[in-house]
């Protein structure tokens, strides 16, 4: 048995309660891109209700040309307006560098990757470059709000960075 | 007051009963890939707990190489195995084509994104297409278990796609 099939068990209890379907687009208007990190349940949080808000993660909570793809999709097609960066503290991108993951690749498998591992070693300038990346992008037009952030993985807390 | 201000509000709340820290590798080794549907509360539909899974999201679910790069590394770096890959019902990436999509933006900002938008047609073919992205990488080579489903917006369920 799996952890998969252990979640696919949970799953049955979560539908057993379930009240849906809710509308697709997002009624409160706003999208969170977070990093993929486990102890960031993004929805507890921010206090997230089901349907309110796209939530985007990557390693990291960097902002990439897919960032930048799902933001394009998530204010022209679905109407968001507001957008939270959430990175943290103790956070993996902080361990390594780009150099030395590629390498370790292409030592072990021989291929190098051609993309960016977008390791950081500040965490204050990498959640400015990535609100930067935002604000640059030509495809991410509609923002009436944008704010980054530092979870505190000690105490839950979210700290503003000022961009 | 946006909604992030009420967000944040949200997050005093939470921090007040917040017990941590926990490690930073995933404790249950599992990385889970997911659409950013706002109904998409993936730590409840899994019963996912602080701390256990990786959780990488964009628009559609699907694997670009942003999803590549947070996969390896989930598994080089944080030694995560299992992937569990969630598209669902009711999908936006449903609704319209890359190409309209792309000529949209070019026609209001001038510029057209090189990267593609990925809409699909078919929500089961795209699972599979997904899925094969991720065996054909080069750079995810640790997974134990990959698995795709479609969760059902009208019933909060899972159902498995055949790969």
């Amino acid at each position: 048995m799996t952890v998969t099939d252990e979640y696919l068990d949970n799953n049955r209890v979560y539908a057993a309660q379930f009240s849906g379907p809710l509308p697709l687009p997002p009624s409160r208007h706003v999208a969170v891109v977070a990093c993929m990190d486990a102890r960031l349940d993004v929805y507890r949080i921010l206090g997230l209700r089901d349907g309110e808000a796209h939530v985007i993660r990557n390693a990291g909570g960097v902002i990439t040309d897919d960032e930048i793809r799902s933001l394009a999709i998530s204010q022209r097609l679905l109407g968001t307006t507001e957008i939270i960066l959430i990175h943290h503290t103790d956070c993996g991108m902080l361990t390594f560098t780009d150099d030395d993951f590629k390498r370790g690749i292409q030592d072990e498998l021989g291929v190098k990757p051609s993309w960016s591992a977008e390791a950081f070693p500040d965490l204050h300038e990498d959640v400015e470059q990535s609100l930067a990346r935002i604000e640059k992008s030509p495809f991410v037009t509609k923002t009436t709000s944008l704010r980054g952030f530092i979870f505190d993985v000690a105490t839950g807390k979210l700290e503003e960075v000022a961009a």
